[in-house]
């Protein structure tokens, strides 16, 4: 009986380690279909989302059995709870980075982008995927340092998603309302998709220490 | 033990049907704030939000609590999974209420809006009110019938919302890039409210059928 748990217990991290995976890639081949305009790049994305949709339901459905069979305890029990509060966080990143792709198809085959903006996505694309990492490696070690780093990552990718409103607000914006109406729709899914990645990385501390750290508003 | 069990899920469910009122009130205020340009209530909008964060932290530790001491099964065990992610949506709709508050304060003393727009987040307010109300409704009576009337509300939000981007593109916007990017979004602090509210709406008819109605993606 305990080791059936246990195997369950460890099924259902690989189950979130592989739903950060999924996230991180997806946020990472939309990133490249905004960047290059690559529509195939954005359908894959979209289509694929079907799959961290999935590995959500079979995620929360696995928890809710445990719960109800062995009430666990403790470590374990904040295990079971942070897996339910992290599927959630995983499958809107999935969504997020659907989101991303979404406006790459409605504008094909315009840029979504004027080229001004396109280093700050770049970057902001590869923080979101540093995120997503680091929410996998915290939810497979449960190691609460990991949090310093993830709120980091985050710092910067909250500050990109900040000055964008300076460059729209205050310098000679001539793309359009349109193109800056999409740009700071898609530095919202960026920053949103961090947001979640921090709260999974905080959540997974959780487990260990037994208190959650503070989080953002 | 049997009794304060009882007792503890009915404080549980009155502390989330408190959330869902004062994520309506702050909603309600907040696009007041908006409407009217009163930097008085936007500001106490933006302070009140503490109790919101505060409730949300209060429930989730009872939650654990319950989960922890008493093992919950069936409809219970439901209770209480569906009362930790009901408390997490409940501290975004907060959030986002305070999106639209600091959005009021930060461009004052200038409205955020021009007046063509004005009707339409008229409408989304009152649309995100009615939500936030009928998931107070949800969570006290676990009416399963709730969601199709929740689903309704958020098809209108969601239809306001999408359409104002067909305003800011096609038709002749004389307002500036900044008021543009302010319009979507608090757009999006709307649409996202509402579709927190369903999803409380649709976990808690779970609580009684045992079975979640589909989510929207």
């Amino acid at each position: 009986m305990r080791n059936s748990f246990n195997e369950r217990l460890d099924h259902l991290v690989g189950q979130l380690v592989n739903m950060s995976q999924l996230a991180a890639i997806a946020m990472r081949d939309a990133t490249d279909a905004l960047l290059t305009c690559d529509l195939a790049l954005a359908e894959r994305v979209i289509t694929d989302d079907r799959m961290v949709d999935l590995a959500r339901s079979t995620c929360e459905s696995d928890a809710h059995l445990l719960l109800a069979l062995q009430a666990p305890v403790a470590g374990d029990l904040r295990l079971v709870i942070t897996a339910l509060h992290s599927a959630e966080s995983l499958e809107r990143m999935g969504d997020l980075a659907q989101h991303v792709a979404e406006t790459v198809r409605r504008r094909y085959p315009r840029q979504v982008l004027p080229t001004v903006l396109r280093p700050r996505f770049e970057a902001m694309g590869a923080l979101a995927v540093t995120l997503a990492e680091t929410a996998a490696d915290a939810i497979r070690t449960r190691e609460p340092e990991l949090t310093g780093y993830a709120a980091e990552a985050d710092g910067e990718l909250n500050d990109l998603h900040r000055s964008l409103f300076a460059v729209l607000d205050y310098q000679d914006w001539a793309h359009g309302v349109g193109s800056a109406v999409d740009a700071v729709q898609l530095s919202q899914y960026y920053e949103r998709f961090g947001d979640h990645a921090v709260s999974i990385v905080r959540r997974s501390g959780f487990i260990t220490t037994g208190t959650m750290s503070r989080e953002a508003s």
